[in-house]
């Protein structure tokens, strides 16, 4: 080797470990500057506490639409502006009854029930018939219409323990509530009874979205508690013909405007790329949606945040959005990427956190091989961070919209246990997130827009 | 290669993959036993619900000895015995004070203070004195005895929330309310006042063990909450010569005979090698000791019982042990590390639980690099269940003092956020702990020990 080239390569080690020794330092910034003067805690206080839950239509999904955008001006973001989208306007109205009618040994009980969201209520007269249990939707269309008909469906599969990330238990029995209802009208059932979905065992019902087949009837459908499902099932074997009675006065409005929340910081070298991060506004309409998704909200501003506050300069333009309506329509997801696509913007990466404010572990990729391999090469910046879990994942209802433009899609991972023991009830509530769990959160969204933004994918 | 070389060679790799699959298999049959017949939370809920807090020497501690030793004989543990240790017996008293005197806007205020453990107390004339107030032990050395006499130093040093692992906060402010009491005494100090060792800002005093150096005069000391840290802080600055009274009735009674449990599970193999799983069974007598360390002891017993109801035998002799005294001597620990000595016992390994009843996220290892290399190397089979944090560690306080027989020392890590909010307080309560984060933790101290039985270190 000649003098020339050792000088080259010395100068090459030199710039890459000075390069490396910035990133760690960089980081080092970031998570300070989150666990020191964290602006997420504050945020969500404010919009769980003195906004409340959110709705897609309601005006308190307004006020959390003008809040996050004062938020993000008054962080002196470069540029905050609102996405119009059309959003269904579904409401649950007051009452919610659901009753064993006719049990040998106590006759009637009210049981704890929620309507499902975008269901059709029962109207005053409510609802009263015969009862059949299944645990899945294969065995209601073995049952056939001779034995459905008339009847009400109770869904009753729970969620299967074994799985260690409770997403998978989940998603493994999400089938029963979201295409329940209209599997069991097909074959002529007035109405569904579901098995909140849950791990826990307890007795709050568990709302969240149904979504009606447009090829069958619409029929009313509410969740039970655990506990409450446990003792119908049991009743029911005790009490051939029993009834159970709903009465629900849910319904579906027009279509109102609304807004997804966007707020930027201009890139310093390349402005026309994209990284996306996100959270969703709008909630159920129990609780305060605090894990649900207002802490996913709060961290993306956080995260961009933190950018404005420790003066790194993102290279490309970050975007904190607070999309609207995933939670009944995905609306706002659907029409940020028909934007995005439509002005052929180049959106490099979207980050979403909607599992919760719980400790991060680490984020799911849904991007190729490739990719997923050069994230995982960063690992020993972020294990430092207890990030250690880079992983084949999901992405987020509200980022995977844009997959066909190429953009790689991640969510944030937080530990899991407790997420559905809150998800879409009235104990999804402020006081349930710790402050630093969602600090973390929020830096770890920034620390990873950061490496993409500096490495690029 | 001729055909017997290849025989062999067939045979070697095939042994070798269906190894890796038995071990596969039954790390699956402890986490499904752990999470769909677990017993740690039910043992959990008798333990703090009906026993509750159990202070070494007291009542309540023997009742958890006996509560624990009677569960795992009912389990058909191969051996259970009780092993003698004498415990101190420390009692707090009924009443404890602390108020701010003679603040010009305010006069007197209560604040909410709790002695710490082996405290001397005040007796009912209680200590009124001037308060000088100091970040560190070193600025209270360098004020010296002429700023320190007669006055009451009140630590106030937070801990660092730029700390990943709240532990590393937690030891790094630890020294004012450890050793504190006795630096101030040797400068003529009357009494100490601390911060409350927590990264949570609330009104919630926590105590924890003081150690008086024999040398020094033992003074009363207790700790304030950490908004009342904040209050009396912000109340020094605005009034000089400002007073703080303290009342404890606290005081040390001659030394009780108590137990540490221990239960077995005899190797198939290697029966006289040892493989410990340990909590401790004494807990502080405030909150009922769920996460510090009721947690421990059920997840330890749990461990073995796992083994014992899915058939998966141990070549090595498993021990649950409940060691007693952790929180305000150590006594048990070191008397469990002393019997073992004497009889010659070989400890291959030993695993604590004592970091709380969270999400486990991996084990902190201490030994030779070259064990923590091996330990490391079974990642892939740990991963499944998110256990992806395999780094040196600390052990645990009851097991460390085995170091000098060569144990390999190892301490779960559950996750940290929210330990230091519940520890040493009234807010420890079974409540507080998830079934599922629980479980996890049993099961996780169930696989650890599984690979280092069979596999060996």
């Amino acid at each position: 080797m000649n003098k020339f080239s050792l000088a080259v390569l010395v100068m090459l080690v030199f710039t890459f470990v000075s390069q490396a020794q910035k990133h760690e330092q960089n980081l080092r910034t970031i998570f300070d500057e989150a666990l020191t003067n964290g602006q997420s805690y504050p945020m969500l206080k404010y919009l769980s506490l003195s906004i409340g839950h959110r709705l897609s239509g309601s005006p308190s999904a307004a006020a959390a639409v003008e809040y996050t955008r004062q938020q993000m001006e008054s962080m002196g973001f470069d540029r905050v502006y609102l996405q119009e989208v059309m959003v269904p306007h579904w409401v649950r109205g007051n009452t919610e009854v659901g009753r064993i009618v006719g049990a040998k040994s106590f006759g009637s009980k009210d049981m704890k029930v929620t309507a499902l969201g975008n269901s059709v209520g029962t109207g005053s007269a409510g609802l009263l018939a015969e009862v059949i249990e299944v645990q899945s939707l294969e065995a209601l269309e073995s049952l056939g219409k001779k034995n459905v008909e008339g009847k009400i469906v109770f869904f009753n599969r729970p969620l299967d323990p074994k799985h260690i990330h409770t997403g998978h238990a989940y998603g493994g029995a999400g089938d029963q509530r979201v295409n329940g209802p209209s599997v069991a009208a097909k074959y002529g059932a007035v109405a569904v009874v579901v098995r909140s979905l849950t791990l826990a065992l307890d007795d709050v019902p568990h709302t969240g979205t149904l979504i009606y087949d447009p090829e069958a009837p619409k029929i009313p459908a509410v969740a039970i508690s655990t506990i409450g499902a446990n003792e119908l099932s049991k009743t029911l074997k005790a009490n051939k013909g029993l009834k159970f009675y709903i009465e629900t006065h849910c319904e579906m409005l027009p279509d109102v405007l609304s807004y997804n929340v966007i707020g930027e910081l201009t890139g310093s070298e390349l402005p026309n790329e994209y990284i996306v991060v996100g959270g969703h506004l709008d909630s159920w309409d129990v609780g305060d949606g605090s894990h649900d998704d207002g802490a996913g909200c709060v961290q993306a501003i956080e995260a961009v945040r933190i950018f404005k506050a420790t003066g790194i300069r993102p290279k490309r333009t970050l975007r904190a959005v607070m999309f609207m309506n995933e939670e009944n329509g995905l609306r706002g997801g659907k029409e940020y990427a028909r934007v995005a696509k439509e002005k052929g913007e180049k959106h490099v990466a979207a980050l979403e956190s909607d599992s919760g404010g719980f400790t991060p572990r680490g984020f799911g990729i849904r991007s190729t091989d490739e990719v997923l391999t050069k994230i995982q090469s960063w690992s020993d910046l972020l294990a430092p961070y207890d990030l250690r879990k880079l992983v084949k994942g999901y992405g987020g209802a509200d980022i995977n919209p844009m997959e066909d433009q190429g953009t790689v899609l991640i969510g944030l991972m937080p530990d899991s246990q407790r997420y559905f023991d809150y998800h879409h009830t009235s104990e999804d509530t402020f006081d349930k997130v710790n402050k630093r769990e969602l600090e973390l959160g929020a830096a770890s969204m920034a620390a990873l827009i950061y490496l993409i933004d500096q490495k690029g994918l």
